[in-house]
This record gives structure tokens, sequence and C-alpha cells, in this order.
């Protein structure tokens, strides 16, 4: 295969245009480019940097028809999310090219010198930043505009002063394609140099290839647990391993207080379902396990949510490839689990909701059960008593996010349970439910493997271009030498 | 072997203590313990952290005496350099404990909520930084204080509210043991948890079990590039991959323009020759090359060094392994370049000095030049201009430092070496050596792999505490509950 195409997830239609796929020395000449940046002033130039980023904004939104109606026919998402979705990549890249406009951004440190100093003077030294080199960057299906071409990764590395090779989804090549339009149109308006952004369409081999290629520098990658470990293990096992900041599977589990309950647990099922079902399950902060105690509380939000997913009708999801894991996944959960209700399936590629119930007990004896199902499916562990809760947070994997939901009279065993769950994720949440994430100074969007590879980083706002930075010191360096 | 025994390296000789291998259960318990913790209140007693830091520095020196003889035997380093690491070690701990008494060093970000925002709320979000878990500290056998059982990876990982079980190292045991002493007596004099603190004998195999223990959280090594590269590839084949800080070898570079050599080219090869033989060259900091331009001022620089290593005699290195290494690395300097001149050896373990020397191009074309050789050798790179400086530059692996010895006619080719060696090094030095590390707030002590793990951190000073940490956000929270 050469020439890749796209499909229609709703219809299961090809779609017009043809992607080529790049050949390695394509590959070597963008890495290769942008690595010979490094030794240029493109690094320096804040302002040619922010400049470059503002334009990428501008031409995304005077592209948005176009770009948000391939995307639509490409991934079934709706026209609103996508065009949410455009607003927030400018935003994001208008993020990162305010971060870098500010001086100081850098985080520079200089401590001067000191010639009297005994027994010994005190050398100058000088602390700055440095970019780590070209980045790969790896997007995902369910983000084809935050987390692809533009998105968070390539933005940030961008504003660090790194190059960028972006693989392009396959899932959504012509969206890719727009974008990757807007980037190269930017390039050119702003006079940036042109090997600061490639984007590839490349076979799996070619995207293994170029994450051990010798003179990248780091990878950004969004998607599934499977793909984003591989490519951790490449990074790894290269003559000079790179950092891979890798945001893969989450189950985000909604920790559910009797006192929650006892207030409201029909209403509470109802804003569950809404969280689990919104964009069909297709978000990294979905709500994949509700832990709650056992009585008639449970009862009531147990049967009010059986209606809700009984009485639904799914989506097409982005991809028929996702739309089959969805229902492995859904067996995987059916095998350790009594499954409760699901669904109407309603045409190709459909995700449709489904609940699972488990005891506590069986849920720790069964690893199966906590792999995340990427989609519209939810599994009930039901515990004895609250006691339990922190058990289950042990249990866990590394989450994106965790929930307590909670009524003042849960306040002791809320607190218990904070003693275990922030060591398990990077978002814990009050009274709320993961999806819909605000992005600002305080956000933490990672959390321990595998949520991320790297949990002392975040993959939002303005900390994320810290993952592409190093720092260097110059000591004793007459300030003319380093202007 | 189910026992270590030190010996002399001066001699040969046994010396008294017998310090006998951990079990792999002695290990399990350590981690898990460690692992316990996290839930309890010592993770935020930032108080009773510090208090610790500060008792086992005092304990330390009041123990200097037993301490720093004992070390003079088991590593054949000089009174006066121990006394002085003893110092840098307990200011390295105090420098930490004063750091987590300060308010705000977590870097805690608090972004309030805005229920009036439009079209949606904005919810209340806290960042704090919390400590990943148990730390696994491999000492190194060149700093048996700084680098070792309470050095700069321990005192970071505990500040943080980390644990750490350190693996003692061999060549060291009775220093070990002796300081190991000074923590146990500080943790029951302020109380802490024993949990926190571990210190092992271990075998290879446990060594690496240990980096695989399902509980432990990070890595902090000091040591070889072939034991650190080996911890690397352990922790990132782990089920749960998890970060190493390895700081592995370093050729530390020295540049120097002909304006330098033709102010004082015997002066240069004096201050060269103080830093090269400087601890039997047994620092990472050493300077192992020197680039320079052929002609009549380099020729001068060649004949005072190669006098004064010819007239220099060796001393006992830190243990027969590593002056058996250093003879093997002079051969493999000697394989691709010429002997100019070595000192005399004396006595066991003896390292005197070396020098080699290469025509660029030779070097370029040979990669066994390329990695360090530990110990007092260094290799002369004669190119034909300033203009190859740049290309040397770019065929080095990652370094910790490197300098430029430049006059005022120099600048601008200064100017263009530093457009490429801030990329390979993590300090850059203007006219002077890389040994003496000053530790400050703008210090950096890594660089790109080789020199260490993960450019993107410093192995000293306050930043080194971010090693350890990982961010976490608390979303729409009542402070109360997060008292």
């Amino acid at each position: 295969m050469s020439t890749l195409h796209a499909t229609n997830p709703a219809t299961n239609d090809p779609l017009p245009g043809e992607f080529p796929l790049a050949s390695r020395a394509q590959m070597d000449v963008a890495v290769r480019g942008g690595h010979a940046l490094l030794a240029t002033d493109w690094i320096r130039n804040d302002a040619l940097r922010a400049g470059l980023l503002e334009q990428i904004a501008v031409n995304m939104e005077a592209a948005r028809a176009t770009i948000v109606e391939r995307a639509n026919l490409e991934t079934a998402l709706p026209l609103p999310r996508l065009n949410g979705e455009l607003d927030r990549t400018c935003m994001q890249i208008r993020l990162f090219a305010r971060l870098i406009g500010q001086t100081g951004w850098r985080g520079d440190v200089h401590v001067p010198g000191n010639p009297n100093r005994a027994p010994l003077p005190r050398p100058d030294m000088r602390q700055t930043s440095l970019p780590i080199g070209p980045i790969a960057v790896f997007g995902a299906s369910n983000f084809p505009l935050a987390y692809s071409v533009m998105g968070g990764d390539s933005a940030s590395a961008l504003a660090a002063g790194c190059s960028i090779v972006v693989k392009a989804h396959s899932a959504h090549p012509g969206t890719s394609e727009l974008v990757a339009g807007c980037v190269r149109s930017a390039i050119r308006e702003v006079g940036a140099p042109g090997s600061v952004f490639e984007c590839l369409f490349l076979s799996n081999d070619d995207a293994g290839a170029l994450v051990q290629h010798e003179s990248l520098a780091g990878v950004g990658f969004t998607g599934s647990l499977g793909v984003g470990r591989h490519l951790m293990d490449l990074a790894a096992a290269r003559p000079r391993p790179i950092p891979v900041f890798a945001e893969m599977g989450s189950m985000n589990p909604q920790f559910v207080f009797p006192g929650r309950l006892a207030e409201g647990a029909a209403q509470f099922a109802e804003a569950f379902f809404g969280s689990l079902t919104l964009g069909v399950g297709q978000f990294c902060t979905n709500p994949g396990i509700v832990v709650a105690v056992r009585g008639p509380a449970l009862d009531a939000f147990r049967n009010r949510l059986v209606k809700l997913v009984n009485g639904s009708t799914g989506a097409t999801m982005l991809t028929a490839g996702i739309a089959e894991n969805y229902r492995r996944g859904c067996d995987r959960f059916r095998g350790g689990s009594a499954l409760l209700g699901h669904g109407e399936d309603s045409g190709a590629n459909t995700g449709s909701a489904a609940i699972f119930e488990v005891e506590a007990s069986a849920f720790l004896a069964n690893p199966d059960l906590r792999h995340e199902v990427f989609g519209p499916a939810a599994l009930l562990v039901v515990c004895d008593s609250v006691a339990d809760f922190a058990g289950i947070a042990e249990a866990l994997t590394g989450q994106l996010a965790a929930s307590l939901h909670m009524a003042a009279a849960d306040a002791p065993a809320a607190r218990d349970l904070l003693r275990t769950l922030p060591h398990v994720a990077g978002r814990i949440i009050a009274n709320g439910f993961p999806t819909g994430l605000e992005v600002g100074a305080a956000t933490v969007h990672g959390g321990p493997y595998p949520a991320a590879s790297d949990s002392r980083f975040t993959a939002v706002g303005d900390a994320a271009i810290r993952r592409w930075l190093r720092p260097v010191c110059y000591q004793d360096f007459p300030s003319e030498l380093l202007g």
C-alpha cells in the first residue's frame, strides 16, 4: 500500500482524496532538517516562533468551514463539536504563542559570580533552556484537531523551538492535510524556516523507524496503550534513548459515596449517563468505572441508569476499527461481569452504551476488568462498604482522572480515600465528571502509567512546553557572547 | 557469596568488617514499606522531613572522624578531600531541608473557579506535587559520601517525600554502613517512620530485581555507562516503566582557541594538567579531550603538557577494578591514537596521567575514541582550523560539561561553536575547567545521553527534587478536605 484513502465511518464509503505514503528518504530529510535548525537563530527567535503560531491559528480559522466539513466526514464527529474543537485548538496554539512572548518563560536563572568569595571565587552561572531537538508527533483519532497535526504536542514543541514531524493519522488524512496546509502557508507568510514542520503519511514500520531516527529527540503520542507502549519500547531501545510523552488508556474511576446517592440516586444516574455517552464515550476522560456501596440507593441508581442505557441509541464511532475494538472490549467485560443493559446499535460502526456490574472481590481478582474499554461502556463495582474504596483505588493502574461524589456526611470516608487516590490519578475531582477538561495553569492532564508515560509532566497548558526543553548552564560567560 | 568485605585499594589488604548481603525478602519489605508511606501524613509533613534531614547532617558531622577515616581506607581518597566531601554532603542535605521549609516549594498553583463564566462555569483547580514513591539509589564509587548513601539523590528523594532503598556500594561498604547508621539514628531521634530509609548490600542480580520491584517508582544512579544503561533498560522493560536518573560517562571536551594558546600555552598546559589529574582523574567532570588547532602555540602546549605528564607519579585509584579499567581504556585510546607521554605507576592499583594525540579526521572516524576513559587520561584532537571545532562537537555524544578557552580575538569563532556545543553538553564554561562544580540555583549537572539519562533534569541543587515529584490537580475540592 503506497497511498492512503479516507473512509466515511458512518457509511463505510470511500471519501475523495489520495494521500501518498512518504518514503524513508522524505522522513530522513525532515528529521535531519529539523536537527540542523538547532544551530540557527530560530531557537532564540521567540517573536518569530510566536508569530508563526499566531498565523497558524489565523489560517486554521480562515479554513474553518473546509476543515470541519472534512473532519465531520472522516470522523463522524458532529459539526458543533468540531467547531468547538477548532476553537480549542487555536486557543492552545495562542496559549503557547503568548507564553513565549513573555520575558522569563524559559525560567532563566542568573547567579552572579563573586571573585572575593573564600576559599574559592564563585563563578558566574546563568541557566537557560534549549529545545531538545526534532519531535515526532503522533496524533489521536478522537481529537482530529486538538490532538492531531496542530494539537497541543505540536504547538508546545514549536513554541519550545523544536521542529516537528507529524505522523498524520490514517483515520483523518484529509483533515490532516488541510491543517498541514495551514501550517505550511503560515511558514511562508511569516518567513519561518520550512524545516520546522513536516506532516507525513507513514506505514507502521516507517513510524517505528521515525521513532528510531538517530536525530530524533522526543515523541508526543496520544492514543492506545498498545501503540503507545510500542513507541516507548522503541524509544527506550535506541542507542540514545529519547523521551516519549504518551497519553494512553484511562478508566477514570468514579467513587460514589453513600451520602451522595442518598441525596438523589436517579439524578446522579442521569448526570453519569451524560458523561459516559458524551461523544460516544470516545474521550480519554470518559468515566469507565463506578465504585459504589450496595444498598437501596445503589439499586435506585442502577435502575435509572439501566433504563437510560437500554433506551439509548448508539452513534457512529470514529472508525470501523474502533467500533470493532469497542465490541471486543465489551466482550472482555462480559467475560468477568454481568451485563446490566445496553443501547441499540444502528447503522455502520455504531457504539452504544453498555453497563456491566461486578462485585468488588471479583473485580480485584480479574485484571481483565481493569483495562480501558474505549467507548461508552462502564463497569459498576459493588462494594460492601466505603472501607473497600481504597483497596479498589490501589488495585487500579494509573489514571488520568478520578472523581469522588459525596455529600457532607461522606467527608471522613472521602478523606480516607484521598490518602490513596491521588497516587493513582493525575486529576481528582469533587462532585463532577472528568469529561470536559478545563485547561488552565493548574490543570494536570496526565497521571501514572499507563494513563501517561511520564507522570511528572502534563500534556496541556503552559507547563506542557517543559517536556521539550532542557536546561543548560553557561559558566563565566561574558553576556556579549550569549547575545 | 553472601557477605561483602572491604579491601584497601592502596594495599589490596582486606579491611575489617563483614557486610551480609540482603535477602530478596528484606528488599521486598523495604520497598513495600516505603510504598505504604505514600498514604500517610509523612508526605505532607515538611517540617518533620526537614528535621530528619537536618538531624542526618548533624549525625554525620558528629561521626565525621570515623566516617572519613574509614572512607580513606576504603577508597584511597585523601582525608582533606573526604572532609570536604562530607561538608558538601551535609550542605546538600541542608539545602533540601531548607527548600522544603519554604512555603511554595511544591510549586502549588490555584486557579479559582468562576461559577458565572459563560457558556460553562469554570471549575476551581488546585495543583500541588506529590512524591512518586519508593526510590532506589545506586551510589558511585568516586564520591563515597556526596553521591552515595546520603548523597544528593537520597537527600532530594527524602525531601520530596519519597522513601529510599540504597544499594550500598561494594567499594566502600564500611563507609556506607557508618552513614546508614547516622540516618537510622536520625530517624529514631526525630520520630520519623523507619520505612523511609533502607540501606542494603545486594548482589547484581538482586540490584536488578530491586529496579524491577513492582512498587518501586524511580531510580537514582551515578556510575558507569554500562551499569547505568543496564538499569535504564530494566526500568523501561517493566510492566510499569519507571524513570531512571542516571549520571554516567562524560569526556567534557575542552575547546582551545588559537588566541588563548598564543597568550600562554605553557601556563594553559599547567592549568589543564591540574584539572586532569585532580583526584586521580576520578571525577565525572574530568576533562578527557582537548580540541585545538595545529601550530607553534599548540606545540608549546604539547611540550609543556608532556613534560608535566612524564614527570608525574600516579596515585592509587578507588578500586582494583577501576585501575584495571583505566589501563584498558588507555589501551583503547592507544589503538586509535599516539601516546605522547605518561606518568609513572607506583604501588598497587595506581593510575597515572596519560596523554594521547589524534588528528581530527581520525577522531571523527573512530568511535572508540569518543567514549570516556575514567581516570587521568586525555586525548588531544588536532584540527586544521577552528572551523573544524563544530564538527567535533557534533560528533560527540552527550556531555556533562564542555569548555571554551579563548582570548578576545577568538570571539567570532567562539560564537560559531556556541551554536552547536550547548546542544551537546549541560554546562558550558568560558575559560575554566569543569572540575570543581559550583552548586547553586543556576547549576546544571546533567546533559544529553549518555552524560545523563534525562537531560531535562539536573542532579544537583534545588531543582533535583523535581525528579521525584509529580503534579496532581484537585478540581472543585473544598479546602477543608485537602487539609
